[in-house]
């Protein structure tokens, strides 16, 4: 038995290999799950939205997870363990709002290496309780393992829902409006000077790199929140967005996901992408177009919603929320209206790890 | 802000630094969690259990999460990927039968160096997959990255039950009959065996390990399967277990959890502990206590629980479960009466990973 499995390993390393990078995240998931079934008659959707919706008596259950390691998705240099803790829980609070529910159950499994001492997860978990404390979930479970090496969080949040409230990535409709709470860029420009201030402080560390004046920029990247406020002032206003999506990824990868799933285009207008002042600034310090950082950062953790005309005179007088574009046919893509008057098509370009 | 944050990890590293080791998994967890609060009213059980326990209209939902790395919990050089993908579900499942729930969606995520292949990571969704038709649980979400090192595995497990047929770890009472499923120890062996058989490989690649006469122990180390059975029967049987919990730890060390939470002591008959006759003869091999196998083995996955003495009569006529004790008063503490007629104190000397 042991000789055939190294068999088996070997079979592997000669024939045929696919390296996941050619197939990217979306891709090595899609051909994983393109024809996966489903036996419990209480899922009402599996993988492809923000959350699973799983049947749960007069109320539906919403269940994401993900998965945050060391190296690919934080550098403990510049990232406080606490605002990591912090981020862990938010980020997956996110998918769950995006759902237009509510989140209410969180776990948590760590895996650490040696070089973490128990003052350390200590840290880290008093940012996981602090956002358990602020956005009012509960911490349920987890599981704590050491690892070879570096630093693995896993956190799965649960929610709930009434079922007619539920938006999906797939209910954008032709002539719908395209919205997005926020601003979007800030938290991928935060990380770019993260990382400069890194190289500089890794080749001269007798200089202190002072980040106190982008404050903004470095919050969006090391703690960002989650839009809880926009679920209640939905709830609170009668409105159920057609569709919506969390800006994880950039908001051309995330757009197009809405896009794919409701089987429609979108076109944006590029004076409807809402950028804070300190990231347009920043953007041009760096020698980056400011609308590419909106389009393609990612890690927003903004809503990106379309609304039914019909709840345009609502929606007008929300807080924060922007505009941007409307939903088209299928057939006419996925366009941008640059201020410049042209009309470009949006590609998705969001965070690649793999 | 950069500047601080380096002060504080240097803080963290010259300042008092206590090892995790010196804790342990449950020592953590207990620091980590003693003072955990709550705020949501659905929340029935959270940390200490199997799984946490969620009220969810009539019926409550089970919750269990588990991390599984390289190098800590499996070994690529005998561990095949599809049996991987395989036991990654059945230990999450396990923690489900053992509230006496069934398990009904999974969500998986997969952390993945570029040393593994697309074709590397079917194979082992292929063994996920399997797991998830055997049991008609539903694959329902997840998350795929990259990591730097090796493959870690996360699963969350979610499962559903009537309220009063739930089984905690803390409602074991003094004259209960102690019981467990199948048998136990087999796993440790399987994994001692392939240790050998990998160290024997190393030193001489040559030789071909033949593992097929251990085809029961390897198979109990590496495709594990959940106790489903057994929910099933106690259900007809009308049977509700008063405590229970998954020997996955070990059955000293998951005996002594449900001790601690049910505030009890236990007697255990040594004659009356399940070994297969394999592992029995597997551990003499090795001049271990096939004993000590038993109770320091871990990964079992059978059913530890304890039944009320009114139920003698019907758990008597099931098969596969062993009545090996009794639960005694607390200050009589958790004993073990050998065959040659001593009786030992039983110490949790579960599997350590830390």
């Amino acid at each position: 038995m042991l000789s055939l499995m190294r068999m088996e390993n070997e079979k592997e390393s000669t024939e045929e290999r696919t390296e996941i990078a050619s197939l990217g995240e979306f891709g090595l998931i899609h051909r994983l799950t393109k024809d996966l079934g489903s036996d419990q008659p209480s899922t009402l959707k599996g993988v492809g939205d923000d959350a699973a919706v799983i049947h749960s008596g007069d109320q539906v259950l919403l269940v994401s997870t993900d998965m945050l390691i060391e190296g690919t998705h934080f550098d403990l240099m510049y990232s406080p363990l606490k605002h990591l803790g912090y981020k862990s829980v938010v980020v997956n609070l996110s998918d769950i709002y995006a759902m237009n529910a509510h989140p209410t159950q969180v776990t948590l499994s760590l895996g650490l290496s040696n070089r973490f001492s128990v003052e350390a997860v200590e840290e880290l978990f008093s940012g996981v309780r602090a956002a358990c404390e602020h956005y009012q979930v509960d911490l349920v479970g987890g599981d704590t393992t050491s690892s070879a090496k570096g630093l693995v969080i896993s956190v799965t949040a649960l929610g709930h829902c009434s079922p007619d409230r539920v938006s999906y990535r797939s209910g954008a409709k032709v002539g719908d409006i395209l919205c997005v709470t926020g601003d979007l860029g800030a938290a991928y420009l935060g990380l770019q000077l993260l990382e400069r201030e890194k190289q500089l402080f890794l080749d001269q560390p007798d200089i202190q790199p002072d980040l106190e004046s982008q404050k903004y920029l470095v919050g969006r990247q090391l703690k960002p929140e989650a839009r809880k406020d926009m679920i209640q002032i939905f709830e609170k206003n009668k409105v159920i967005p057609t569709s919506m999506i969390d800006v994880s990824d950039g908001l051309s990868s995330d757009l197009k996901h809405i896009c794919f799933e409701s089987k429609v285009g979108a076109f944006v207008e590029e004076s409807g992408v809402p950028i804070h002042p300190d990231a347009q600034l920043m953007a041009l310090k760096f020698k980056l177009d400011p609308i590419t950082c909106a389009l393609s950062g990612g890690e927003d953790y903004e809503l990106l919603f379309t609304i039914d005309p019909k709840d345009l005179d609502k929606v007008r007088l929300m807080p924060d929320i922007y505009m941007m574009g409307e939903i088209v046919k299928a057939e006419d893509g996925i366009k941008l209206h640059t201020k410049g008057g042209n009309i470009h098509d949006i590609k998705a370009q969001g965070w690649k790890h793999f």
